[in-house]
């Protein structure tokens, strides 16, 4: 097994990209990508897409091939993963394996989501496709409606307030406000969010990622070949994955994700690093709850304490530990089948020290956490500076 | 890079399985692969999950994480790929890299769709994703009709004629009529297919393979301990893929698949044989041309010639070369993901001398020829009995 770099990363703006479909989404963060990695387009290997729906937001399967012949990649094996809004990280740790195992050398890794063509209804029923339709969300339950379940246990269990829930949006909105790239540039307060209309309740729609359009992509090459292409390629150290039942009704808990504990634990020991190397940390914010339990289920927090610490000011940006730089998926946006790619773009900037005003200052190892539906896939990456 | 066997295959029977869903299907094929790679739940170290339009199909994605679920195997990684009606043989090359690699160990390969639960015209249009929507499908043309294309200019070059299209349908009826797992056991005539209905002139309704439902599974191992589990490991030699343009109008050429041509030679070149060498061979005719462009694409017949071989009988059951012993698409059916896995099941079969009244007498090496939407993935596969 070879070690990966990333040599290249490109994002598009996040939001409501009305002007701009599928491919010329994915043209605007790809182009980004091969200027930054400085190849040229028949270097190319392989490329690997995540997306989570095209079929129902833009009526289109098949989007790998499409983006390897709208990117200039004539004939490459070109594969689409989907594991809901994990497909972005699903992605990168198939190109971050096809490049480790030796099979292909530079690998283009894509996420990509048109999500605002739609009525907002049928938005909402597409991302239900990533829970169980036979025994949850045919049965009545929308899918902020599983999150909010897994909230109100939050709250029974560990006296977790909806205050402090909010407290992740108020500081993922800041961070949005120095990213160019990001959906929303508002700050917001913990009344407001308080004060925001209901829709699952406890969860109401500031605790709640938005519909985005967007694009992300990542060039990988292996390490030993990468500085011929870039300064400063970043090391991708561990890269691991866990499932588990979509249904909530089928686990033993709804205070925990174990897919998460497991790619977790597994991504510390591939690294050789454990939770207090990192400093610099992308997760899973579909909801605020969400952000709370994976703090927790990847040994940040003790389970119970990441809701009262977020409150604190622990994890706003440059304390002990920076979370959700980009803003998160509430505030950055989640065009659900990028998110997992931008979360490595922006450790990439972090890691080079190209954040500008979001720029953590002590950014040596830093970490995504990727997740599907409510838990049943885990996509945890730790990345550091190449020595 | 190790090498890669097959260990263990399963089937559900293809057709109309009203009385089944999505996750009975899989269990179906899955409990049979996982009883003839004998092999225990625990032992299975990831899932890859081909399947097309499941999200259109049955209102669910995120399927990969479910199917593991369904089978048993908890908590291990869980990827759905989806390249069109190539998933099966993407998600059977991506379970080849993740061995070959070192990675994984047993992995668990999976194809699957459920076609027939939405009328007709929704499946129609959920198959057209396969090709461009922007340049293609939203213009009016259907998917028939870029295969119908093809056709006619086949036939405008090489003097191909629809009588000899026929013939391709009329021997993979009569293989499909010796497979128990086929859709359809009814042998045609040419006659009947020169009758039967115009879908997109000159294909018509018995040019075409059908709607099903149906799940193929293959279990992986490294070929260093695959006599661990079963007597007669299958050796994957090869696993190609390539890409072209969805859209017809961005190719030199309507009577080639580049995409084909190209992963065919990396194929026989991983594999160090040649076409010679191949005795029994599954190609992807989802309509009858594409089964003629696929024998010339492959190098099996000189450009034009292979519509007049196969209605001289050349490739029919035990001749020199016997293709489509399944039956193919066209009778064995085409649950779009599960296709690709079928493939592979069937040259198992046939390499371990077990295809019944359908074997090949001299069943040696074996290829499997899967393609996604007119031709913008081609993936291909070339298995021998292990040594």
């Amino acid at each position: 097994m070879r070690k990966v770099a990333i040599i290249g990363v490109g994002l598009s703006k996040f939001g409501e990209r009305w002007e701009l479909g599928l491919k010329e989404l994915m043209a605007e963060a790809g182009l980004m990508a091969i200027q930054d990695a400085n190849i040229s387009s028949h270097q190319v290997d392989a490329i690997y897409g995540g997306t989570m729906s095209p079929g129902r937001f833009v009526g289109q399967e098949h989007v790998a091939a499409l983006l390897a012949d709208q990117l200039g990649f004539h004939n490459i094996p070109a594969t689409r993963v989907e594991n809901a809004c994990a497909s972005g990280g699903t992605a990168l740790r198939q190109g971050f394996i096809s490049v480790a195992s030796g099979i292909h050398d530079i690998v283009v890794v894509g996420g990509v989501e048109k999500m605002t063509d739609v009525p907002l209804s049928d938005a909402t029923t597409a991302l239900g496709g990533a829970g169980d339709q036979e025994l949850e969300l045919s049965q009545g339950i929308t899918f902020p409606g599983l999150y909010a379940l897994m909230a109100r246990r939050h709250m029974h269990e560990y006296g977790t307030t909806e205050e402090q829930l909010a407290s992740v949006a108020v500081k993922n909105h800041d961070n949005a406000y120095k990213n160019p790239f990001a959906q929303f540039h508002k700050r917001i307060t913990i009344d407001e969010v308080m004060k925001s209309k209901v829709v699952a309740d406890p969860l109401k729609v500031l605790d709640s990622s938005p519909i985005s359009d967007g694009a992300a992509v990542a060039v990988l090459a292996p390490l030993e070949i990468a500085r011929k292409f870039n300064e400063v390629p970043i090391e991708i150290l561990a890269s691991t994955q866990a499932s588990d039942s979509l249904s909530l009704s089928e686990r033993s808990s709804f205070t925990e994700i174990k897919a998460t504990q497991i790619a977790a634990k597994k991504a510390f020991e591939q690294a050789k690093v454990s939770q207090k190397d990192i400093n610099v940390l992308e997760v899973h914010d579909c909801f605020t709850i969400a952000e709370i339990i994976a703090l927790e289920d990847m040994g940040f927090f003790k389970k119970g304490e990441a809701a009262k610490a977020t409150a604190n000011g622990e994890t706003v940006l440059n304390s002990k530990l920076s979370v959700n730089t980009s803003g998160g998926l509430k505030g950055c946006g989640h065009p659900v089948g990028a998110t997992g790619v931008k979360q490595a773009v922006e450790i990439v900037w972090q890691l080079r020290g190209q954040a500008k005003d979001r720029q953590v200052s002590n950014a040596n190892i830093g970490m995504t956490h990727n997740v599907g539906g409510s838990g049943a896939t885990s996509v945890i990456h730790i990345m550091k500076r190449a020595d």
